[in-house]
């Protein structure tokens, strides 16, 4: 029997009620389809540190690449400034197991409401792939006053003087700024992973970018995209700014096979496609090093008005387990979770409050872990 | 009798076809309420940049300056590499002119498609007032290679391990890299702007920005609105992230009054906003600056494919033309303009393909003023 070890950080809010439904339901895939689930718990989130002033050490990271995926419940407080936690733990991970891949399927299940008229789960069963490392994700900013804040208006205001001819004065006291970096290896490597993918299903990518306005960063995104491309001449291939692109989910959802995004972009649009998939409750996500430590997550926030209520949709957390034991070799174990998934909501029978029913989240959980065994 | 003058710049791909049905329908409300209108052409766009190397020259600039607004078709050509022309005419034009409101009603009217279920003209009418002169949009970035690229690097990956205690290694050898910047005045401005307008409406704002992961830009954008909400009491806001605001957008509509944002995520979640409205052939937009020269426009493209086919459907750029007479300070002909839309709209016998119709863009110009004339 296949024994795999899973470290879980089940965080904040409603990330332990959550994860509680995902162990369960991937205990019972291993009871199955024969193998073990060792869990080791970690602390880290809002309680630990306003316990500990500890975020996510090095020590524990360190600890933590020895495994090839760890579950997630969900990170955020509103005790702590925005931001404190989310990229103390969770970009830090994401950065620090070098998962430049953040994959979100976009799929309506069949059963599920989906908020747009006339759209099918036949029309809603794309994959996103979003950078997951650079981009304006790097932390890189600051804030300035009177002299260098001139300074960087200054340079500004020249730029599009030089360009333009124009004479624009200006006389701020105070200003931030934040710089956002891509690199050729980062951007090539999520690219080439999204024609890889490709291959694999309709052989179509679209990219996004916003190259006629952020031009530097994102002109360089749309050359190295053209540059894959060239290489398979038999993908059909789209470039989409990034506003466009959001009318495109919501008209034509049935146009997309893979949409390769760059990191921020990527964070926006696929809440979109979250919501186009019948909420946040429902969409899973995956942070992906093909060759080191993976991490995988419910797209959702930790919801902290919901914690302790046992209400929640713990199905987008269920689905993020099938994605993690895929990523261990259990594909038919994975594919049966999804199944299940579907069944459950076929069934509608227990059913948490977003989709209509009035089920807790370890009713669903159990449902679903049930109708896994039985099938 | 009033005289305005009004300069046109048509514009490319649609824009004249456009741009000549709403002129027509702001002649026939000159000629019911009593005012008339010189026309004053302008050339630029995509063919007098070809022929003459001229975007739009600080001479024209200064010569616009002299009017309160000007009316815009669609700028941008495939003949052209991406933000040439929008940068060189469309955003040189809302920076020289310090246009620093983007204004972007978001109302879906009687009888038109929304693709949303369950939503109806109630629920979907609200106002998106984005900045319109700073953010992303300053145009400053570029490239570098090894030596410099790793000095930036350098910087990102320090800046991660002094944050979190990490070590990371690259070894990238090129990088291309954007900043956004954001001003003390100009973030109050539009805040401020969106507070004057929610006092006039259902006192509401709801606030966009990112700051868990861009936190110095949009850290202080919300510490300023913050401060700004403090000064009205009998105003209720919100913040939001930009990712979760793309969800509401399509699952409570009707839940914004005014929704003010930074730059560049305006730029996204209004074409998101035009989408539930009914379409980009439906969506008007104000480049306004409320003591200096404004500019309408559609918010929409130039739609090259279109270009000469007399197909696309002028509502937006009309509904624009609406807003720009308001801002004349002709407020009864705007609402009759845009009452004149509506009746077109109801009517649904003189429609363009994408509202099901197959009118052409003039026919639909046409009616819209025999209906005002006739009002
Ligand atoms: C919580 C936040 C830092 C995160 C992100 O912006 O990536 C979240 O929105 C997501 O999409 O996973
Ligand atoms: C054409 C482009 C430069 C412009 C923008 O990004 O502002 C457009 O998308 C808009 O929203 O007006």
């Amino acid at each position: 029997m296949a024994q795999y070890k899973i470290p879980v950080l089940p965080g904040d809010g409603i990330g332990p009620e959550i994860i509680t439904e995902g162990k369960k339901v991937i205990d019972a895939a291993g009871e199955k389809f024969g193998f073990d689930v060792d869990w080791i718990e970690y602390p880290q989130g809002a309680d630990h540190y306003l316990e500990t002033g500890e975020l996510i050490s090095e020590d524990t990271l360190k600890e933590l690449s020895a495994y090839d995926a760890i579950y997630l419940g969900s990170i955020g407080d509103d005790r702590i400034a925005p931001g404190v936690l989310e990229k103390g733990i969770l970009l830090a991970a994401r950065f620090y197991f070098d998962q430049y891949i953040n994959l979100r399927p976009i799929k309506l299940l069949e059963g599920v409401w989906c908020p747009l008229k006339d759209k099918t789960p036949a029309d809603i069963d794309f994959t996103v792939v979003r950078e997951n490392t650079e981009d304006f994700y790097i932390g890189i900013g600051g804030r300035a006053k009177t002299g260098a804040s001139k300074d960087l208006l200054e340079v500004s205001r020249t730029l599009y003087s030089a360009k333009f001819g124009l004479d624009i004065e200006t006389d701020s006291e105070e200003i931030a700024y934040q710089i956002g970096m891509i690199s050729k290896e980062g951007t090539q490597r999520v690219i080439d992973y999204s024609f890889d993918l490709a291959e694999k299903s309709d052989k179509h990518v679209s990219s996004v970018d916003k190259a006629n306005v952020l031009s530097d960063i994102y002109g360089f995104w749309r050359e190295e995209f053209n540059t894959i491309a060239a290489k398979h001449p038999d993908v059909k291939t789209d470039l989409n700014y990034v506003d466009a692109i959001t009318m495109w989910f919501v008209k034509n959802p049935e146009w997309f096979d893979i949409v390769v995004t760059p990191n921020m972009f990527g964070d926006i649009i696929t809440d979109l496609g979250a919501m186009v998939q019948g909420g946040l409750g429902l969409a899973p996500g995956g942070n992906i090093n093909p060759n080191g430590t993976s991490m995988f997550e419910p797209i959702h926030g930790s919801a902290p008005k919901y914690k302790g209520l046992n209400k929640v949709n713990p199905i987008a957390t269920i689905w993020a387990g099938s994605m993690l034991i895929e990523q261990l070799g259990e594909k038919e174990a994975a594919d049966a979770i999804v199944s299940a998934i579907e069944k459950n909501i076929l069934e509608a029978k227990v059913q948490t409050y977003d989709m209509g029913g009035s089920s807790t989240t370890s009713d669903v959980g159990s449902d679903i872990a049930r109708i896994l065994l039985e099938m």
